[in-house]
């Protein structure tokens, strides 16, 4: 069995994770650490994960002996803890926004900080990178909306069709984390539909040096929060600069994703929803529709804290460790 | 492998049968019905199970050729179905109300329909009649409401603490079923608190007939709909006639509940909240609180399509076939 | 003009006296306090009074100088405000819990505070002393929840039908204000039906004081908080002693309120809904039906924020200073 | 007074026209048509209107005696209707679609009817058109999305500035209207995502046929339905042709917009959310940011039944008779 522990297992990743990880047959949940809430039942906490039977722990990384740690940290704290865990030996699947840039230039513009301990790390995305992730020690888990624009955007850029890409992103509020706020407030956001960020998101940047890897396009992001709890909806609008159908497009989609266990790509016709994926890994990607301006639609719907964050981060940890991909992820979505 | 079908299958009971029958390991699920929705694909009327690559059809029971089949069909249509299935030999899971009443004239009265075919059958609650059920033809899966108000009344009745239970439940709108109406129309239900057959629903007397069982009881029952998509709080209001405290009553509930697989007795101070239980199998049953008055309040939470529809139906199911009582019903909540 | 102040603005509830305010055409705004957002444009907190040329003032009591005060501060800090200003020879509404209690002892115990600076205040639900609030210097507003459960339960009690009445509640989130907590994060409230100090709440007691100034009864309290952002259903269940109907009911409640210029009496067969009353200072009381066990149910639907809060205390404002009681109170709600 | 009829008035538009004109002091209301609810009771589909005693009627054009009629019924029947009434001398504004395009094959393609009866009328957006309205017989009121996008859009192609707009817009559920549909189904719409339509809707052309007035543009539209009552975010993307700041942009806004009694030009750094304008006939119209790709993104927030449907409509109908503009229209949105 894997060792396995979480830092920072208070928060909705933490909690996903848990779900995961604790029916997850390969895998002993030895250690599931929260400052705040150390020595208090998990349950109370994640009251849906009423029978699992742990506290929370209060060690830190040098107190830590497992196998794999993920690491569900605030940006900036993670780079105080992986380096610490890896040097140990310890396979580290950090899901903050610490280790997934190549210019470590833009990190630090973007989210402000001075990056203190940078590491070789994989980018944690098994469509991208999956060879790459099962031979990682260090796996950089990539942020949700990122996840829900590049599953969109590969086929176009990769196959050149676009050179500009706006993504018009959705997202339920629980991408807010578990800490109030009073944009997080119900009676603020409830019956609300709220833009923000407009042009200036982290997740842009990440977003943009992802999809370069594939073609030379340029990305602008705007996300908006909608009154749902999971779930991001992306819509893409883009001007392919060669006269495609929606079939054409189609099927450059069916053929990138046709072997990936978590994508499904819908017929022509069929809706992308948040509900569709609602506690489940799967990305759906469809529309694919095209208007009489020559723009082109395409929309992926995923799982915020699933696919978007905990579960791709236990897909990460199945091919880092070489077990069947979609180990405990098999589960298809809640509807309604 | 069981060979099993859903009759009725296009609904969001159906839906949920689905989604627990086709990972189930000692299941084939082998035909699924919908007059309406005859040789569509599953996935275009149920978008989460995008995988699951079955079309709807429209056979007959005279035309199905199965171990057991569910009967999703509404309160009147089972009538015309069951008695040609059970005579087929084939075991049956009875979702309507057709068959769960002892007294034919109180399901006459209260459905304002005439028994046609009445018939043994076994009142599907395993909490109640887990060794009927392994060796039932027929089970009669308890109505939702019921569920929530039974489990959280059993102690209070058998152990003679109180003669009149008031049961105030807040159920989501799934509850209402997958067809439109004004009532579950967005603009209606959103943002709205709204209650309805406030002494007059069907529900009340399958509760007091039951719940009679135990002893005497009267029992007064008034439903509300809440912007919630699943999930039923059953708030119970009595006056127990001993002088007893939230630990004694608390006692009671683990006691006959604790062999349970699915009923979780919560701690004083713990709340039962629908989200606790969102997609699971789950009955939280907390609270135990008594004020200066001598109310004591005890609050259940289900969710209505899983404890209150299609999860306790495979519970049956697996009772019936000598499967392990949880199979394919372990996973636990969706929270957030 | 009646110079008014507003000291606790940046709230929900001064952001709602602010709205009425506004456009009160014998009231001129001349401060609205707020220590924490002092020279903030009140546009900057309350988006929707974009055109409220105002800005929130760090004012003291000891600096204003107005005819009229709102306190909608929390409480335990009105009671450090209102008596300076009642000495100043300024009238003030109260929305706080301080000054509602006859028994400051109830008070005390319930709010666990000492009070320091008791007053002689009057009771400002209209409905049961309209003739004393015309003559105050200090009213003290109601409890959103007590006002909901007293205009249910004051023809019942009045008229010694009932010995105990149980209130089951449902409270849109913006009853707990405006600060965020855990409990109010949409995430966790969201798609949730939450009980809450089940047997506990402090409006209990205040319900059962004021009640009880029209006979003897018992009061049982049960709060829940539902996904809706504003409104409070209070189901109350009784067991009238005698053999009524429910035209019977319905007449008396007809008789009690039938001068009032804010409540109205549902036919049999209307049901009470909180979208009825969103946005508006109505009280809708209806129901008024009765099962084979006796039981009477009578629900009232307001909209917290109005009728349970700020719409009151405007309305309390028109008595005292002899405006017409509906005055700047005339809007409908807002459906759907 | 002016005798005012309302065509159709059981829908939510024929609500909201209740509601405004019901306290319209130059109004008097003498007839509410609805086929379905002859000689109902209004407050019994209209709960709100409790206070309004008034039937519907099932009155034909040819027996209405009024100044006015407000045509709200649904595209395909006004055209039957409103040439009678204009015939007769009545002042008609009409909700629907029918009389809307300049150019009617555009019409006949989109809404894939004949049109029989043609006739000339003011496009009813008071700030494209106040002066020919104010002379009009006939105003075809615009589609709610159109509102939106036209707004947000005007400055942009009347100076020259792109040539081609993205309006990506999110819609509460009421846009659809009063019949229940699965789309509209609470457990489908709650706590979910759908775009729709996604290069389909029938709005556009009429987006682009009105934006054209102002130059040469190209709008391509996607609608999305989000769980929200009221309300709709239009989020336009456009890449400027000339360098210009985010000061720049609002300057063309607030130059366009400063006479407007209903627009509100945000400064930087505010935020247009649906709740700032939900129930009022205010457009909130912000953001202005320039990423680095030269991307401008502008939003608009109206409440899609007010601004965007009846709000409109009877701020149509003032400027028809003469009216103060604002009349009845005065009040601010409701939030929370």
């Amino acid at each position: 069995m894997l060792e396995v522990a979480i830092i920072g297992a208070s928060g909705y990743t933490g909690g996903e994770l848990l779900r995961f990880l604790d029916v997850h047959e390969k895998v002993e949940l030895v250690a599931a650490t929260s400052r705040q809430y150390a020595d208090t039942p998990i349950r109370k906490v994640h009251p849906h994960l009423h029978d699992l039977d742990l506290k929370f722990t209060n060690q830190s990384p040098s107190e830590l002996d497992v196998d794999l740690a993920f690491t569900a940290t605030p940006h900036g704290a993670s780079m105080n803890i992986v380096p610490e865990l890896v040097e140990k030996g310890i396979k580290v699947v950090d899901l903050s926004g610490d280790y997934r840039f190549d210019d470590i230039g833009i990190y630090e513009k973007w989210y402000n900080l001075e990056h203190k301990n940078p590491l070789e790390a994989v980018y944690g995305m098994p469509e991208m990178y999956r060879d790459q992730i099962k031979g990682a020690d260090l796996v950089a888990n990539p942020g949700c909306y990122v996840t829900g624009a590049i599953l969109a955007g590969i086929p176009l850029v990769k196959n050149g069709l676009v050179d500009t890409i706006i993504a018009d992103s959705k997202s339920g509020v629980s991408g807010a984390g578990i800490n109030p706020t009073p944009a997080t407030h119900y009676p603020n956001i409830g019956d609300n539909v709220v833009p923000y960020a407009a042009t200036t998101h982290r997740h842009m940047p990440e977003i943009q040096e992802k999809l370069r890897k594939y073609g030379d396009v340029r990305v602008s992001f705007t996300p908006h929060l909608v009154p749902v709890i999971r779930g991001i909806i992306t819509t893409t609008h883009s001007f392919p600069n060669e006269d495609v159908t929606s079939l054409d497009v189609m099927d450059l989609y069916t053929e990138q994703y046709e072997d990936e266990p978590f994508i499904r790509v819908l017929d022509v016709g069929e809706i992308p929803r948040t509900s569709s994926v609602r506690g489940s890994n799967q990305c759906h990607i469809g529309c694919f529709e095209i208007d009489e301006n020559g723009r082109l639609v395409v929309v992926s719907a995923i799982d915020n804290l699933v696919k978007g964050a905990s579960g791709v981060a236990v897909q990460n940890m199945n091919l880092m460790c070489g077990f069947a991909e979609t180990m405990s992820l098999e589960a298809v979505g809640i509807h309604p």
